[in-house]
């Protein structure tokens, strides 16, 4: 449920609904919005009396949240948020790239392909320090060393920096080097981790998991902004179907139904989806049509001898490709009337 | 197994080695190409010995086809089929847009509709006179008077058009009243109608089947090509997974793997893929993004009176719209150098 | 909606409630059942005055059907339908056993299998004439030829048979020759095909589409139910899936769903779902024990010289053990005081 | 690899082929069989040169693993492991049944449900007491209080109790309280948890994730063994498919796959899968037909106002015949000569 105050409700008055609302033994939390503040009741058992609320001072209207998510849902902030990452706005009306190599290999290496995909138009650098692999004897990333080399792609590059955080004790140190923390598709459910990012003040960017519906999706960033963290990024990846030709199955309708069921961001990962190279530039144009705010790709200057993940990198000239034709296709989005 | 000939080979030297393919017993079909004629050798059981054919005149070399699809196949065919329906090509370069009600209701009705997209971008009228329904009790379409509509719209509007032949009685009037014959999803593998199609000199619009894969779909395009069929025009519209938000979960992926392995032209039905009108315009964007030849999308002047699928059909100015942004994305990735 | 007649009512008064159904436009189905008559009103568009026939003579209830699949559903007949196939019947309380090659090949071969199944538990022989092929350079079946190699199966063995009929020319042959005709999962929303079938006298085993949904499949059902044939028999044979350790996925869980919303037999095809001979036999045992009527495998004297589906055939010691060990389970399941 | 000693290898010796193989740095493990003892080599990069261990003394022979699991391999222990909790042995000749509501609501509930579910046939008892949920809004699960009155529930019927552990902080309590700790499908590839679990001394039920591979399975029980604990017993409960009439599609051609690949036990949640009551015990009857080594199922005393999950859960007199009927198709299955 709903509290929305009047536009010029003053500060006391606010208060004081959410006082009445916590006096009742229900959760209540602010949302400011561009013209008023509305107030979401959480964590009430069954339906809640709305005459209870209706008579306070500078109540406008109690309305139902009808999603199971609330805080993320239209129904609770009609605007879309905007995530700003050491100044690159992510959100309706920008288009950002999140570019870099799979896993961090050497301070070398990362500082070279961050020249490259800053200079081709990444706005934002990717590189997994902590890798989720699903054999034990597969190379597992260079930890914390990992997330020094991102802070020092930052340093050098002036680019933020992105990574993913698969636990509990590995979350505290990306939360402590890295710009955004990713939580990985296959941790989408891991609930312990969400709660922990919902105590994070850094943005968080979460992927779908392979075989979540959107309801779940939404749900699992719910998790996070009741726990208080407002700045989450959502990120399609792709879900497993029968379909074999690709390693997922990049499901776009997801972008618009997000779109008008969230206020949140959404970004799409075409290299996990795809897994071959030769289908990343279509899909991250794709991506760009359907309405996404923005891409997460894989880029690497010797694709052949990455230690992970090298078959579904882009060769820097790909990239520089890719990041002309996202410009030009998201002109046209952004002129259209509706979507 | 394909026997390539020289470019100066002449007709004489190529029929030559089609009569020496067949006198073992094999079909040999020529392949004319822009510089060069190649004979595809099909129906061999077991592997062809190459020097059989190596030393006849004017044969260049022998190579083999290693997919399954042969005629189908960019190795047998490495230059892109270009489909001409009544003076709209079909194919790379080209980008065509089918529209239409879901089905034809009434002539008036239909001659209206196909005003309406005409005026605002389509090229050619779609508009099913005989529906597949999955149940026995619902709306089976008009039958042979829709398809007489579907005549008597091409000669108001100059519009050639498509609909579907759902069984061997049907195609005979389909191939008889429309330019271009339809085989739908749940016919993909119905292997008796694809061989009708192959002996029509009609194109033929083949929908991937609900839960085909790439490869199964190729195959059934190989039906109609081995039939004698060139004009084959291949559609993707979502397949089927546990993703609810929309009908089926559209595969954009398929379209840069279908150009890769094929060279027949393939477009994108955003509409069923759907199921929703709101999701058609980003999907539809989205799939002349990834490099498809063109859309077949449902359009309808009242979409809440129509007899069936209405919820997916685009309002007229939405179908403007849509046709304005998929122009403008094509200029895009028509000057890309690299796909 | 039913019109449930009381059980003295007298044919005339039965007889007097079809005509007062169809004077007004719409279809009467009277469907026998064990204590008293129901008529199933049919192709009615929207809902039926129930009032209308409440007051004629001997009507002892009008009852709607909430089901989109009327004549198939439990809601019209309760009792269970049990198929009679040359003396063997299918349904409820028996267990059947159809088994034999993929393909038959040869006369000598078919009756040596034959002859093997029979002796091992078999009740039905199947094989295929007509071959639904991904490719059309693979073996297709011998035919017609293969058709009277079935009907000299039966008269030496005395078994009854069952084959596809993959099209309607072939469906008046196979009609002819064999005892059960099969429409194959490719072909369950060939509706022209099930039309087809409705008309025939002879019982139809409807195999489910590999992505169909158990209302799509009860709705292939109600095609054939609605054209005038209530012999239909049901089976699972698995549904399409990211899991590739198995050529399909077996549902069992479709068994318990479909005896509660039908009447109609219902058997299963671990073969086709399995696609490899070691998850046979252990797949057999839980179709029978989740409650199926049935089984169809396949089996081979010589799996490894077979020209289709070699890999999944049984050796004829496992169709023995099969035989065996369903047997006894299906003991277990039949004393349950539940299911 | 695997380094395989002779049957009369001295401890001397088998240490000393230890200290070979770790001299290299390499990881040794060895692996106590039947007969004789073989070690695993783990952590290799690369292939490892078998002639440098066919030198030393007492070793029989060495052999390549081909599958990327190898310590949970069949290659690695080609004999079943018997998994003890508490007496209650789980794995090859064994039929283990756990029972228990799906949370854990108060003690007197507990003990009230673990003694119906105990004089009906069941051997250990199961229930949540820290529950993922889907919504952070929905009952998360007694806690610590929970596992104390599991705790008290095997003090009272002397069952053995499984729980499940949602993330490192709950594994140590489940691990102090429970016999056996449940990992859950959500978690199947939270590595970090695995690795905590490959720490313990506890048995671990380690579920299926919903869009697994067999393959990504067994590599999660992988990191288990690898940890050190080879007390891993795996659970089937149904993956996320198009079909919607059970929750899950429980897939029991895993059981046959698994029991050839991997020498662990396996166990089936039919409750799970099903999410309705009315298929539960079907299901539960065709996993116990297809081959594995228990079921772990959801009873309750009351289901309608069970906090979670009441639609699934069985009542007492259904778990009663569940119990009678898959201890009769147990025997028919044990005394096959072949599965």
């Amino acid at each position: 449920m709903l509290v929305v105050m009047k536009k010029n409700a003053a500060p006391e008055q606010i208060e004081a609904a959410v006082s009445a609302i916590e006096n009742r033994g229900l959760t209540a939390r602010p949302i400011p919005g561009g013209e008023r503040v509305a107030i979401c009741i959480l964590h009430n058992r069954g339906a809640v009396d709305a005459s209870l609320f209706m008579q306070l001072p500078a109540v406008k209207e109690v309305i139902p949240v009808t999603r199971p998510f609330k805080l993320v849902s239209r129904e609770s902030q009609p605007f879309d948020t905007i995530v700003d990452v050491g100044g690159t706005p992510i959100g309706n009306g920008h288009l950002v790239v999140m570019a870099g190599p799979c896993a961090i290999e050497s301070e070398a290496g990362a500082l070279e392909i961050a020249q490259i995909v800053k200079e081709r138009g990444a706005h934002i650098f990717r590189g997994g320090a902590f890798k989720p692999r699903t054999s034990p004897y597969a190379f597992q990333g260079l930890g914390e060393e990992g997330l020094k080399i991102l802070a020092k792609v930052r340093a050098e590059t002036g680019m933020a920096v992105v990574t993913e955080a698969i636990d509990h004790e590995v979350f505290d140190l990306v939360e402590h080097y890295a710009d955004i923390v990713q939580i990985g598709a296959r941790n989408m459910q891991n609930f312990s981790l969400l709660r922990r990012a919902g105590k994070s003040r850094k943005p968080v960017l979460l992927k779908r998991g392979m075989a979540a519906t959107i309801e779940e999706w939404l749900m699992a960033a719910e998790y996070i902004m009741e726990g208080g963290n407002n700045q989450v990024i959502l990120c399609e990846r792709g879900v497993r179907t029968f379909a074999s030709h690709s390693r997922n199955t990049l499901d776009l309708s997801a972008i618009p139904v997000v779109r008008q069921e969230s206020h949140l961001p959404i970004i799409v990962d075409p290299s996990h989806a795809a897994g071959f190279r030769d289908q990343v530039v279509p899909l991250g144009r794709a991506a760009v049509a359907v309405g996404c705010h923005g891409l997460i790709v894989e880029v690497h200057n010797a694709p052949e001898k990455a230690l992970s993940d090298g078959a579904q990198s882009l060769y820097p000239d790909q990239f520089l490709e890719l990041c002309r034709q996202i410009e030009a296709i998201s002109s046209v989005y952004k002129t259209a009337t509706n979507y």
